[in-house]
């Protein structure tokens, strides 16, 4: 309709967001525009806001509103262990585990060659130079465990261990929780050649 | 993380859009500051844009940015026939099929008493005196096949007929292409009941 250019400019924004196809972005413009339109003054503050705001940390790459993020920041941590993630999410949920101490580095994606998503676009180089501090010993690769994430993971591993730094990599095996019955072959056979003696 | 207010604002005002999770909200705001800030700043625009200038036509309670919508104002429809529908976007479907010419009442809603949504949140009142304006001769129920739909057309159609108003509903009966072996029980009843000549 020709009287309703706000509308269809709303509707074909909303499609940027990820995963939001043409259906959901007009139920999402009809919603915020009959029920809720706090909220959609509320989102476009805060849309500009995170834009202006929100950059990455000089030194673990992920999303701050400082020259350093909080952890970058705190003393407390440990500096020797430096913990890879492609996310600030998986970083994220590390530290809900309370089961690390150590400092970041996120990449921000992973290898995908066919994407072109190569060692530039990951931040390989300034990993590199983070991890040959001279303080880091150890580092510890999150990635994730599908094919880009083990790819990635290979490639960092042979880089710094050429640099002689210790990598290492999460443990694979059955899930905390699961029964044996349902956990796919695959995971079962690397639990049992990574199997440990108690 | 105590540095990122404005990112825990933006993840915050995405949950607001509907059917968005915290899970969804986190990816979308991560996805947009790494790699689409321009789309980011489009849709705060756009947003503000639209809460700004969208309204509800006079007459037919659609959205538009002006006092008539576009299809309100077109005096080539045929302006006795007045279809009711639940929402625009019912509106815009009835409009693709190319096979209705006459004028919209849309209800945004439909009646739910257990969601407080009763007769005066559907703008019931509005379309009795749109549809009782002398003109209107017959009105079509285009409400959905559900039971707030069904209960909607059931209590508009009572109103109307007690006020002398021709009112008809849209078919029920097999979808075109269907293939009979894969149609509900249900639909295939309705369809018998209502069979026609040919």
């Amino acid at each position: 309709m020709k009287t309703n250019a706000a509308l269809s400019a709303l509707t074909e924004a909303l499609r940027r967001l990820p995963g939001i196809g043409p259906k959901s972005a007009q139920r999402m413009a009809y919603h915020m525009l009959q029920h809720d339109r706090e909220g959609a003054r509320q989102l476009s503050h805060a849309l500009s806001e995170a834009v202006e705001k929100v950059r990455h940390c000089e030194r673990c790459n992920t999303f701050t509103e400082e020259t350093l993020c909080a952890l970058c920041m705190n003393a407390g941590r440990e500096q020797h262990l430096l913990c890879v993630t492609e996310t600030p999410a998986d970083m994220l949920m590390i530290e809900q585990t309370l089961a690390y101490k150590g400092l970041y580095f996120v990449l921000m994606g992973s290898l995908s060659p066919l994407d072109g998503i190569g060692p530039k676009e990951i931040n390989l180089g300034k990993l590199i130079s983070r991890a040959t501090d001279g303080v880091v010993t150890e580092v510890v690769l999150a990635t994730s465990f599908n094919n880009e994430g083990e790819a990635t993971a290979h490639y960092i591993s042979e880089m710094l261990k050429a640099r002689g730094i210790r990598v290492s990599r999460l443990a694979r095996g059955v899930p905390v929780g699961a029964e044996l019955e349902y956990v796919d072959v695959g995971t079962i056979a690397r639990a049992l050649l990574d199997r440990r003696t108690t």
